[in-house]
């Protein structure tokens, strides 16, 4: 898709800059971006006149939400409260025109006033609404005032009982639109029927506004990836209409399909024609493909199996919650290709636009997901404003390619809100409802749904939970846990699989689990209380996780039959309900960190999900870069694992080679490429060189300090620093023992403060910016930004009275945080 | 000691509030308190002229600290710098005359200036200290800025890794004194010899301002209890003179001895006379005893074995920190005196001046501690700095009779804050060099400390560590290694003993150790990881820590020769190094909960520690008003103890007698107080009296529920609401299993926060105002002060996915929180 500034002649501007980017389509709309220059006020006053009254009204740009700080930090809960929103629109309203105000999101309802009369709102939190505002405007400055609230509300999905932040704000963008009079307001890209020789494609238009007067036409354009208008068709649009004019294309002969590997963007350009001339222009993106989940069998992309190599997003960053830039999104999405993915659950409800957008450029299949997430069944108002949110979440994302999937639900009838909401006779009615308005509204796609059983024949794809090795059982039981599910579930699809990992945890004597819990558990328990389970009981390293993923992963890409699965999830994300994790409140699940910095499982995704014979970069990479520090037995050589893409790999160890090894994706661990390392007490370099046919096309090097005796028991905290490249300082906490040797055995947490001068950074939510944090192998870090004078930072425990490192004035950082 | 209102003639009052309470003693001293009308700001500014043009000032009065709010709350860290405090003094200042600002305390430095110029300034936080403002004042508005700070400071007792907090601010009462230009500084009461036949008694007088010139006298009355004036003695002052005149008395026959029980307390009124005239007064307690800690032996007062029944202070309390008004230190001592304790050490640190006044009223023998509490030894600041503190002190506080022992510190080796600083060769010799200094100044007095074995015979009273049952060892150890310790130290007393208790929490299974824990490991442990104890294993519930306490005050009252212990410690109070505390942030050692509400133990050691015979109001308690759930196995009866200081008591269930049973001290548990209850499913009611020679003298009830299984696995916290006499809501948290029952085995942590109008009373540090706080057999509670509309309230842990609790908007509801 591609963007023609237009210029924007109707609006006088007098104090708020609109000159910025106008991603329109056509002369006879502008649609100006809005982000900019808003006034906020945290303060849930009832009405615009007791808002306008308040004090502590501040500057903000949106996207903004009021829980940025509030909800990885250290105090349970967060603000579930209403907040305002003003901005001062100056502008001339002309007649025969109409001003939408266009809020991609608003988390989790809104009340919009122009010039004090209420113009509009919305009710759910994850879809865009346009409010028009036209018979409020007035020439001039005309305020808009906002009322957003994320206030605990039983009636709208999703529940309380979620694992994740219901973050309050206007959290996506906001434009401002003026268009005609009557206008297009929604246009539907139909691909009926598709198929590598001949597609069929309609457009079906719903008009805005006054609705088609006489002399209203409908002209529509395909465009090809290349940009070439490869056909045009036309409308007549009779006199009264406002629904749905159908615009038919001819056929397209040998279309160039869309695909995971090739996604192949056509582009639909709708035009409204009043009395010939173009009244409002629309552009909607297109891609033809046709998919199929085979009956006992694997997922079929234009025909050809493909395996869905998944993972999950999360609306959530550390330094935005849900108020995520656009490149940040897109960077999510780019870096889920990265390692290979080629499929996306977006759980638990739909996401940003720019999320579709990325997924359609980048192919990615997307499983789109109805918020309806634990708390079971509601009453009228929670049915209503349920199956509202369905029908408007397939309006706005079925243009989309990359969608395959209307998920219905997450473990709806877990935790219910209401008396009496787990009834599966009632949860399966208002399901087998669902499922046919998504069916009615879009034939093309399929409904799914995860972890409620008794609707598992409702809808077109389920998933069972299985989280072998994590909330239950072992991850050795994976296969049997998926052969048994294929032949429960006619169409299996896997959403959820994993564990927690703290960065920089490793150990030598990893676990499978085995002896520890009981390996024929399958199931996640309610509660963690009443299994024994590795959620629970384990350590959370990044030694286990690495073994559960390269496991599941041998099983996922080997399974017969399998249409493939999705780990659970790609980033760590926040959460209130998980207080007591080795970051606090928040999912350590991740691939990657809140901020989106890898962690160990991401090179094991890497290493089995690109090949370089598929055109993806060679890579290798030696378990684990924050694995630093060793020790065992004297004499004993220690395993070292290398995840690599490559054909084959070769380890040296201070210059001496160990051996070359040839990838066999059907060993365990790291695909067979793993040497015994005989490390010499003290420090030792180890370089993996990736081979492609012979040649040396990637490697990686790590150095390892080994000793061949234990540290004793803890004995002292010791702080140090290290400087940061964004100026800041990294104060780290080493356990020692009596002797200064690191105890990597220590996993307690460790909890930081300040005194002085600076600032320590504290609920980011990633592992050196959380106040308290779990040791991980006897380390701990914090991230400092200094101040104007000297600093004493403090690092203690329930079993360690404190140590104290006092930090001098900085000479010279710039640029910090 | 009684107060003469004093005419105030030469202060002009303009502005501030001078007319309070004026606690002087004759008619040329002007006494008026401070603590009204300051401003306050939470700026470290550097400077008065920084501090005077930064924003946010805000009207404060004294005591007032800082940190009360940000200390035993869920964040790491509390504020740890500089505030200032300014105060405007309107009066026109005469010739001949001084004006001093006298601070009972400022923590932990101060620096005081009047009209932007320093007038003095102190460093140490617990001791009080006079500025003489007389050369910087104008006649008119005064303006007085003082800059306290509690910054990290390594030369300043105690270390930073006291298990306390080192609250900051204008602590203590605030003075202004108006005295002649020779004025008396101090007046020590000097009683060399007493006896029950005759009291030698001596004045010995310093003068502070000018000095002494020509036409000075001193005279000074013995007033006795009666308020009699029982002797009047003068003494001429050398012109010249500064630093001690000598005021002798002649010996007093028959003294109405001060003792523990009857705490007689004479006074001294002391004038200074100029030319005839009374220039200056003062009055000092003075209590006629003599004591001994007899080698090998017993503790003696006044020639009688007295055996110490002790327990410990912090200067803390729910919502105020250390800045605690002096009604509720005074209600602290009286408590104390209620439970039957006669001594009371004053760990760590010198404590407000009405504490000392309240133990010489009510009969409590004082430990007075140094704040040389762990850190180890320090450079010459340092020692500067301790030397100097440790002088003040004892000037300061050595003329109440209640003080026994200067205690010079407390595990002063350990965890140094300097390199070395436990090296045994330089601690030993700061140690001798103190202990002559506290003999040097006070001959009167021993010197003691705790925990520092190398330095055990350099004191004249020494305590080791024992906490049997606690950090180490069982409680049924406690006798064997007080009969060692007794063997090791000549004069013995031992300090610290008890452990944590969580209210609420209940077992019908009592543990005592064994099995569990090393009994013969006595020593505590550097840090908890080394061994294995009570204090990391144990359920910390009341029922065991009253069985310790049980155990160890018949272990205490029958061990021959014993001196005596003291319990640690009274209250709850607030120390940075437990985050991870039932409540957290909180030492819940206390026999009262951090807002003085009676624990469990509290009545256990009533009942042991006071007689109705010896005048004390007889009691009865059935253990426990909190254990009104229990459960055993069908038709099994259950023990119920109850703890009475009477000669008997008997026991009712449902209004049939259990029988008559003797008291009977050498029985454990509850002296033999105790009864196997053939509770009925369902509800129970208990009636305890306590006889007399076999008349009801006191009674106690109980209302238990009873049933005959267990309850299941925990599957729902369940919330409902109770109203407080205060007007707010107790928010209840219960864990039911999938029937109802309560689960009362379930201990884990509840998480609570609120949306919606009103606020949650967090940050407390008691068992309902934490926001954060373990479950006691399956119960915990928060405190709502409703707002103006509905909130939800919510409670969850990291098993528990959330409950939710729609409060509606009150009515009528009054004088919350």
């Amino acid at each position: 898709m591609t963007h023609h500034p237009v210029t924007i002649s109707r609006f006088l501007f007098l104090a708020v800059a609109f000159a910025l980017a106008v991603p329109a389509s056509a002369q006879g709309r502008s649609v100006v971006n809005l982000n900019a220059d808003w006034d906020y006020l945290e303060v849930a006053a009832a009405s615009p006149e007791a808002a306008r009254a308040a004090d502590g009204w501040e500057a903000v740009s949106l996207p903004h939400s009021w829980n940025v700080w509030d909800t990885t930090d250290l105090e349970p809960g967060y603000r579930r409260d209403a907040s305002w929103y003003r901005k001062t629109l100056t502008l001339t309203p002309q007649a025969g025109r109409r001003t939408l105000l266009s809020f991609e999101g608003a988390a989790m309802t809104a009340d919009v006033y122009v010039n004090g009369e209420r113009a509009g709102g919305h009710v759910g939190g994850y879809v865009g609404f346009d409010v028009d505002i036209t018979d409020h405007l007035e020439d001039g400055d005309n305020e808009v005032l906002v009322r957003v609230s994320n206030a605990y509300d039983r009636d709208l999905i999703p529940s309380q009982k979620a694992d994740y932040f219901l973050f309050g704000g206007l959290t996506r963008d906001v434009w401002l639109k003026d268009v005609p009079a009557t206008y297009v307001e929604r246009a539907h890209v139909l691909t009926p029927e598709v198929s590598a020789a001949r597609a069929a494609l309609a457009v079906r238009v719903a008009l805005g506004g006054d609705g088609a007067r006489g002399g209203h036409a409908l002209r529509a354009r395909l465009v090809d990836p290349a940009g070439r208008v490869v056909q045009t068709a036309e409308a007549a649009v009779p006199a009264g209409t406002r629904d749905s004019v159908t615009v038919d294309f001819e056929p397209v002969a040998n279309p160039e399909l869309w695909s995971t590997r090739e996604p192949n963007l056509y582009r639909v350009e709708v035009e409204l024609l009043a009395d010939g001339a173009v009244a409002d222009a629309v552009t909607e993106p297109l891609g033809f493909r046709w998919f199929e989940f085979r009956e006992g069998g694997a997922f079929y992309l234009n025909g050809e199996r493909l395996l869905l190599r998944g993972t999950h997003r999360h609306e959530d960053h550390a330094g935005y919650a849900s108020a995520i830039p656009n490149e940040i999104h897109r960077r999510d999405m780019a870096m889920m290709k990265e390692v290979g993915a080629n499929f996306v659950r977006l759980g638990h409800y739909p996401q940003d636009p720019v999320v579709y957008q990325a997924a359609d450029s980048l192919g990615l299949l997307i499983w789109d997901e109805l918020p309806w997430n634990r708390g079971g069944q509601g009453g009228p108002a929670w049915m209503a404003n349920t199956e509202r949110l369905l029908r408007e979440q397939i309006a706005q994302n079925r243009n989309h390619p990359s969608v395959i999937l209307w998920s219905l639900g997450n473990e709806i009838y877990w935790l219910p809100d209401f008396p009496g909401g787990d009834d599966p006779e009632r949860l399966n009615a208002t399901l087998q409802h669902l499922h046919e308005v998504a069916h009615e509204l879009d034939p093309s796609r399929l409904t799914a749904i995860r972890k409620y059983y008794d609707g598992a024949d409702i809808v077109d794809v389920f998933s069972p939970s299985i989280w072998a090795g994590w909330y239950s059982g072992v991850y050795t039981a994976y296969e049997a846990a998926l052969r048994d599910a294929q032949e429960r579930y006619p169409r299996l699809l896997h959403m959820e699989f994993g564990g927690s990992s703290h960065v920089g945890r490793h150990t030598e004597t990893p676990i499978d689990g085995q002896g520890l819990v009981d390996p024929d558990q399958w199931s996640e328990a309610v509660n963690q209380v009443e299994v024994t389970n590795i959620a629970k009981n384990g350590d959370w390293s990044e030694s286990y996780i690495v073994d559960l993923f390269d496991w599941s992963l041998r099983v996922s890409e080997t399974l017969p039959d399998f249409t493939g699965n999705a780990q659970w999830a790609f980033k760590d994300f926040g959460t209130p309900l998980r207080p007591e994790n080795d970051l606090p409140y928040v999912n350590q699940k991740g691939l990657v960190t809140r901020d989106g910095t890898p962690k160990d499982a991401y090179y094991v995704f890497k290493s089995v999900w690109t090949d370089p014979d598929a055109g993806d970069d060679p890579m290798c990479w030696i378990e684990s870069h924050t694995w630093t520090e060793r020790s065992g037995p004297a004499g004993e050589p220690l395993p070292v694992a290398v995840y690599c893409n490559t054909d084959a790999a070769r380890l040296s160890l201070d210059g001496r080679a160990l051996g070359t090894v040839e990838r066999d994706p059907s060993a365990f661990p790291a695909a067979g490429l793993t040497w015994d390392v005989p490390f010499a007490v003290g420090s030792n370099v180890l370089v993996a060189e990736g081979l492609e046919a012979g040649e040396v096309v990637t490697a990686d090097t790590l150095v390892v300090t080994y000793h061949d005796t234990p540290a004793g028991t803890p004995d002292e905290i010791v702080l140090t620093t290290e400087p940061l490249a964004n100026g800041n300082l990294l104060v780290v906490a080493t356990m020692r023992d009596a002797d200064g040797r690191r105890v990597l055995d220590y996993e307690d947490d460790v909890y930081f403060s300040l005194d002085g001068a600076g600032e320590l950074l504290v609920g980011w939510g990633t592992p050196t910016r959380s106040q308290r944090v779990a040791f991980a192998n006897g380390r701990a870090a914090i991230e400092l930004a200094p101040g104007d004078g000297p600093a004493v930072v403090s690092a203690l425990n329930q079993d360690f009275k404190g140590s104290y490192l006092t930090i001098p004035a900085p000479t010279g950082l710039t640029e910090r945080r």
